[in-house]
């Protein structure tokens, strides 16, 4: 037995989409000749609502080509305290682009308003850098895929628009978040210059992301996606089961929150678990172990050898991840292995 | 009258800097030629109990070369979270040296050791930026003077030796610090690799700064300051008032700290002003207005008109700095121009 | 009619690619479950003769990691003066990695050893950067498709031992050079520390290039190709056509050379065109105008509408290069185009 | 005896200037209080021809921030093949700003129009850096303190205007050049947008150099230069000579060039010294030693022992250069040194 649930990006390609490859006709991307991409980048910009799309090779990649294309050397961004970009990238923003992340601490992801404008600089005295660029994260990882309210997206616009600043939204799973809203992702996105959206998580495409927005930035973001090495030749191959993620595979993440909430309610009833199942947004469940001389290493790493794999970002918490490749029996199965072994105690040592 | 309390840089040269100036024997720095440069920076060193100094053109490049010279690009430097690097450095760090500053929210500017703890990375994964240093100030600037503990740094020294990595401190004020506690500066920066001490704030002279560390360290910091484009010529002219400073302004500190203390007391009985003047460890005042009607800026903008100048780092609180250009009779007039002005209950408008 | 010529990246996947990626097994690449990246990377780094492999996702992606991996900010490369590092690139290496490139003119793309000592710093003066790697081209883009000598390799092998620096070869091509001179391929690579190698040229696969090198140094490249985003999910997709490419097409380059060689010795013979067809060490064919009235940009441009494109690098001199999917009789036709056009007389205007 | 002609970065404050810096009026440069600066760079502009300077540490400095203020990252600059930016500022544009110089090699330092030209990139494939600047030295150091003709300077301007792009000119020594060539400095410097002029060479002042240029670039370079950690506090010490040496230094250059004509005129006298009087333009003398089984490094290390110092910037080559502090006297006592050691035919070893 192995139920992976260590995170949706383990998802695999469908027969569809390995079809879609084998088919694809392409050519050079680099002079933008191959079709299967200018098809997909004109499907994702329009299903996001935005002019423009670039195919990126990866979720970082698109973040730091949002970045470095509406930032200046020496800039600041401000960022959620525990977003992707501040914690799993590698300090990339940093190196490429010169610019600092303003680390403001958010409730469930979400950052006050009132907090993200007391960060922003005026711009006129040395000591300050420029503000340029205020990131979202949607649904946000650290935070247990929690879905940013619209109302907040909003508010943070408005300020944006008022100081004259960017808007990058980390959609890396956004499309969990129209899914298990109900809102369609270009609502979500309107309130963002520019959104990044990967392929490769609940989508189930084996490679590639979306960075979206206005056609003067997604140009810039040309040049730097080929300062990247992320300018592919024949990237057909890569979009076309994209294009058949898009197509098939988004109203179907229903399942996965259903299966993540599911999962949540069950983990709540066995004793000396502590999760509160109604804060399971999408299709990440996260919780803790409160018994006494067990601790959540001790339930992963047994959890593992029965072949029940989850996640740890942070000490203290256990991450598993419903997706397309767990189904319903399958959770089902997890909860017994999870249930079982607090029963024995076990312990890692 | 013009009582100027915006900061402590503001402080001119004494009689003894400008004649040490006019006499000052000069060589050329570049190749280590500066007789007088040599003298500081050895004394500089030994005063703060390091192997070798080098004179820096400001704070701000101090503690960039320190960076610089102990870090990889795309590392991590753990800083807290309203430090001196994050707030007021226009975000070099991030353009020069490629880092990202992993910002931790302190108490009075001391970061709790779990916290920092907490916030180093496993360097096996690609997710994961490298952490090369964490940054400590002391005293710390935002955090309204405050003395960083031996003990904490103590704390954090051991976490940064088991784990590897530097430690850097911005002791812009380190000798306010050393002054106020009556512990000897060396034995404050024993817990550091590398210190950055500032001249020309409390200190009173025109230009420069110290970083101070271990040689090898220090000789790095030449090959970075030098890209900086801080290497000067006869930078003897520089080093000559801050050899005055360090032999004869040290000690006299203490004079402003008890201005200090005198002015938080007389703000501490002017009604409307919100300060408790127990947690005046130095030379910094920060106190806000608690009158119906009035903001801090309102007080701010008539003491300016009176010729009584603070300052406002952030919003919601004032900041007078003492200093030896202001002496105790200055003090009171100070505290009677706003005893009157929240009297009047002046606005700015 | 369409014969491209532009450059051997237009090629396609073959039917073999189609089939490899569709039934490719696949897992995800960033904790290393990609069995078919394993597998490739273990037979690139076997092929070339290195420890160790990455994939990579472009040309310029492998170039750019080889330099992050092995130079630190602020050092200085030592490359040929029109090599792609310099010209193609996007300032990638400096923007990215803070390195100078030093630019040595070489004679048909290759250095001559006394230029690279020369151009070696001694690093003991601040003034200078510290030279942390040698690059050369194999084969040399610019300068026709050249092949660099064993025995400069050697030379320039044995001055980078002598200083302690690195020694980089984009090979995007270096397979080209095998083929044509009789060399394999690891023993071209055995004078560099790493080598790049692309796999969308010659080589026909849809996306990918390869890195190789010591394990050390490849351990380092996943940290950067991770931080530029090049790490894929289930790139078991790009790497399964990269293995069917090293199997399959890398012999089949002769034909390449040979219709390289067959036409420049047609273009010879045509009046006003300026070639040395003794200079063709592979696939590709730069040649001149030299017909009164008539410019390369003319001759470009009416090629262009009869079907026959090339390019044009730099001003003064059209390129063909020729792929598998460009065979003897499209040569033949582009010829007799060539030759109708200049007795045409025909001009862009 | 002690004639010091490694450099003229050597030269000591006049008695003048050591009076200024006692007296110097001085302020907080920070929020740009200081009386002396905000005179010096009044004063400096006016007579370079711009609207508006900036007090920076150095030359590098001056360059750097030059850079940094018109140029944004992954950009190409254009620059001599052996310029001061290039070989003597420790790769600094790379790291700081993330800029690639394309290096056009000149002749006697002067670029060809048409080689600049063609080096500047078609901003249009990703391929390509955008080239932000043309910089030109003037005198050029490693050419033997060249003057570059005006018309060069004006051809240089037409392109860079039709280009669109900036143009910088390294005039550390550009008071040399307007001395020697009688022409105004503003007239040599009204071809370019900024210009950086040092003086701490010819002109003796201690410390300081000044970066030239209109309004809004300057102000861009103030947060530039805030970042390098250039900006002073009571800055008016440092400015204070800088003011002498504009008022009372410049004149006198005429004397450091008359005395290297000298100086060159008498080693053409001595057998075994290889130079041509004819090309000496400013303060430098470059000269090689064509005596079978000495080299340059013999005499320079003789030279040395006897009291008479020199430098060699690269191997096969001595430089002198005269300065305020060698008079007439001296030169004629080093060139009978040079004469006496070159009939020993001394050895370094």
């Amino acid at each position: 037995m192995r139920i992976d649930m260590r995170s949706d990006t383990v998802t695999k390609p469908t027969e569809a989409m390995r079809k879609a490859m084998y088919e694809a006709e392409v050519g050079d991307d680099n002079p933008r000749e191959d079709p299967t991409v200018l098809k997909l980048e004109e499907m994702a910009a329009e299903r996001l609502g935005k002019e423009a799309a670039i195919l990126v090779t990866s979720g970082t990649q698109g973040n730091q080509v949002a970045i470095l294309s509406q930032t200046g050397r020496g800039d600041e961004i401000i960022v959620e305290a525990e977003s992707h970009i501040v914690m799993l990238e590698g300090a990339a923003h940093a190196v490429l682009a010169g610019v600092q992340p303003r680390q403001v601490p958010g409730k469930r992801g979400v950052m006050n308003p009132d907090d993200v404008r007391a960060a922003i600089r005026p711009f006129i005295d040395p000591h300050y850098p420029k503000t340029a660029m205020i990131c979202v994260e949607n649904t946000h990882n650290f935070h247990g895929g929690c879905i940013v309210p619209q109302d907040n997206l909003k508010a943070l616009r408005e300020i944006a628009q008022e100081k004259g600043i960017r808007m990058h939204m980390d959609g890396a799973r956004v499309f969990n978040a129209a899914i298990a809203s109900g809102i369609p992702a270009s609502e979500i996105t309107q309130y963002v210059d520019t959104v990044q959206v990967c392929f490769t998580k609940g989508l189930g495409a084996p490679v590639g992301s979306i960075l979206a927005g206005d056609a003067e930035t997604i140009n810039t973001a040309r040049h730097w996606r080929k300062r990247l090495g992320g300018t592919l030749r024949q990237a057909g191959i890569v979009a076309a089961p994209m294009v058949v993620a898009l197509n098939e595979m988004v109203d179907r993440l229903a399942e996965d929150h259903a299966n993540a909430k599911f999962l949540a309610e069950g983990l709540a009833n066995i004793e000396g678990i502590d999760i509160d199942a109604s804060q399971i947004d999408t299709n990440m469940v996260y919780f803790k172990v409160s018994k006494e001389g067990m601790t959540e290493m001790d339930l992963l790493v047994a959890c593992y050898h029965e072949g029940v794999l989850g996640g740890m970002l942070a000490p203290g918490s256990i991450r598993f991840v419903t997706h397309k490749d767990v189904n319903r029996e399958e959770i089902q199965q997890a909860l017994q292995v999870v249930s079982r072994l607090m029963k024995e105690k076990v312990t890692a040592s």
